[in-house]
């Protein structure tokens, strides 16, 4: 079975706790923790329109798609990677919901209506272009970390037109950036509202965070939700993340 | 004994993790954890110069002064406290290190030489004047607590004069002018360095944030702390803010 289905070095990986299926391919993609927690995130509009920029095998979009009954459009700009969730769309019988689109996010306008979009989620391009890539990767995580096919600037400033006013940006990042994350919102107004930062272990310093801005939103009123830690100190997953993985027990 | 020392209404408190000695008046003003915790947060220098803006009865600098041999000059516009702060150097023999300036802070330049200070400790008032103050406060809480006497931006300013460059401001606010707190910095070339946020329990939003920037510092390398949470699920103390108060057991 699946034969048509999975690529050579392809895979299909489930998130146990919402059933979803996955097909990932370890040398060229795998969602990771990042994209299970930016699903989680923000309160998913529960109809209306949900866009997933930089969507990869199209892990955030899938997931969340369990939890709405929005419409999801993902939008990816490797081809490699849509193909993989165009298949995974399939195997979920999800292609009523969830559409994926293989272009560059700049032309976003071109699929969904201006000003019309409850919800962006976004796991982003993490780095500089300027700080040097690991060369033994795959291009297709060179391009999935590095901020080659699109930056910051670029994310926030088509949020910004395909959002309606109200309508929120959730993204995950790396807090060395989170001062250009912030400015960069606030110049395409898109307001910082929620903020959840994710350690490690509980007495290391952070190594992502959760944002949520909302478009046209005061500056007024930010939280800083309560942290989430992933492991425990003996190296195993806090209760928190059990959950989130495996559902409640 | 101490009837010299004390005024009606006035006791000592003692921080038995340092030995120092408070003098408090809970009806005019006494120092809480937000207090404690500023002094514990930047690394202090181990000699030269430390300025405690908005001393109020003067427990920052007094905390702090255990942990190094730099002369700390306290700066408090309420005479009240500083009163009460000037008794504490003497209660706790302290003449010799810490200095107390009853003074509005925009005239710190007048007490300190200009770009010759190390760290700037400061507890400011967290509340905008248009928030409305609870008026069964005295007045010197009151001033203490709201943005009537001085105001984020005259902090920025007058730190930035006094810091050598690469010198800091450790601040204690609320997350809910986090925003703001960053923006003033970045105006007053103060580049945020360290943050740490307070939860009251680990599974409630921040209520307090520690921030740390550097005068002439690069916006790159932001570090978010291990969270600090104060109280456990049944309301007692945590390990840490137990250690804080009462020293390694």
């Amino acid at each position: 079975m699946n034969k048509a289905l999975l690529q050579a070095g392809e895979r299909i990986d489930q998130l146990f706790s919402t059933d979803v299926k996955i097909i990932q391919n370890k040398e060229v993609f795998s969602y990771s923790i990042d994209s299970v927690l930016l699903s989680r995130f923000p309160k998913l509009p529960p109809k209306g329109l949900i866009v997933d920029l930089c969507s990869g095998n199209g892990a955030v979009g899938l997931f969340a798609s369990t939890q709405t009954k929005a419409k999801i459009t993902l939008i990816e700009i490797q081809g490699r990677l849509a193909d993989m969730a165009r298949r995974s769309i399939a195997l979920n019988q999800l292609e009523g919901q969830v559409e994926m689109v293989h272009d560059d996010l700049k032309h976003l306008l071109d699929y969904v209506p201006r000003s019309q979009v409850d919800l962006i989620l976004c796991n982003p391009p993490y780095f500089k272009i300027e700080q040097q890539p690991n060369l033994k990767a795959s291009e297709h995580y060179v391009l999935a970390r590095h901020e080659i096919t699109t930056n910051l600037e670029e994310i926030c400033a088509v949020s910004r037109h395909a959002l309606k006013s109200n309508g929120r940006l959730a993204m995950v990042h790396r807090p060395d950036r989170f001062l250009e994350i912030i400015d960069t919102m606030k110049a395409y107004n898109l307001a910082p509202k929620r903020i959840q930062f994710i350690h490690p272990k509980a007495n290391k310093d952070a190594n992502m965070l959760l944002i949520e801005a909302i478009k046209d939103g005061s500056l007024e009123g930010l939280k800083i939700l309560p942290p989430l830690v992933v492991h425990q100190a003996d190296g195993n997953y806090t209760a928190e993340i059990e959950e989130i993985y495996f559902g409640k027990s």
